[in-house]
């Protein structure tokens, strides 16, 4: 898990928008966008290995194996978090909560670059 | 869980918006938000009996259990269950389909006071 | 899985709109909207056997049975994914990533017909 709050944050502060709705949307299919608690990393670190555990690599019914054993898991898990993130925005700021950090949630092993678009609007 | 439907569609209509987007925002990381059916209660209580389950508290791995045993399991929740919710309005009103109702689906067993924002836009 | 991408697109291009947010949303709580890869069709069957394996029709525990043994699971299918996508658009199409289509994922046996809301808006 790569928190990337201040990046949306810098999106938000850059487009000039005071009022509206922050739109975080990841174009692949084996990673994650997800609001979490930031305060303490031991949450992330448990919540991938809660997500290691049930969805482990190698099932014996897993068709799809061209791409590597820790494919097919990563979509799995990409089908159970979030593609797409809401965050409504005022006073020109991203409305998370006190503990609420953004993330991104990379599933694969070896993850290349992943492109996020954030998209602001009222 | 928790229906809200009727303090969401309030908030719009409230809005006096005709037509647009209404987003719904939970700022906690312990509790989540759902659209489910609210027909039948019953729904509601086999969807936490399957979630408690799946997710049970006091897992051997948690590092994070310095909030209680029911605080890990609780984000964990929060990382299956949505943080937002984007419904369509039109006349004026909420695009829920027949059976949906929406939901606060409080994770901790004491749950404290929670914070939801319901945004309506054009 | 059935791929959507091609109706939600066009739903897009009818709008004329050139940049903006395009909502998806599906009216039901026994099936559910994903964004997953279109490249390989044995990766959406993985998915199906997944989430069939991990939420198995019959759990002693369901009280709403009412309905039929595939009922109850599909409530819990679509508790897990989404019921919205939120997906920005740029030069009047869709933001997806080259491996990304949009689903509509039928949790039930015998599925009736679907509604699908799309909503485009600047």
């Amino acid at each position: 898990m790569h928190e990337i709050t201040d990046e949306v944050r810098e999106a938000v502060t850059a487009s000039g928008l005071r009022q509206g709705l922050c739109t975080v949307f990841v174009q692949h299919t084996s990673c994650s966008l997800l609001i979490q608690e930031n305060a303490d990393p031991s949450a992330a670190r448990d919540l991938e290995r809660w997500l290691d555990r049930t969805v482990p690599d190698g099932e014996s019914f897993y068709a799809h194996v061209a791409e590597g054993p820790d494919d097919m898991p990563s979509h799995v898990k990409a089908m159970l978090l979030p593609t797409s993130l809401s965050i409504p925005v005022l006073g020109a700021d991203l409305m998370l909560g006190r503990w609420q950090g953004v993330y991104l949630f990379e599933h694969r092993r070896a993850g290349s670059t992943r492109h996020v678009v954030v998209r602001v609007g009222d």
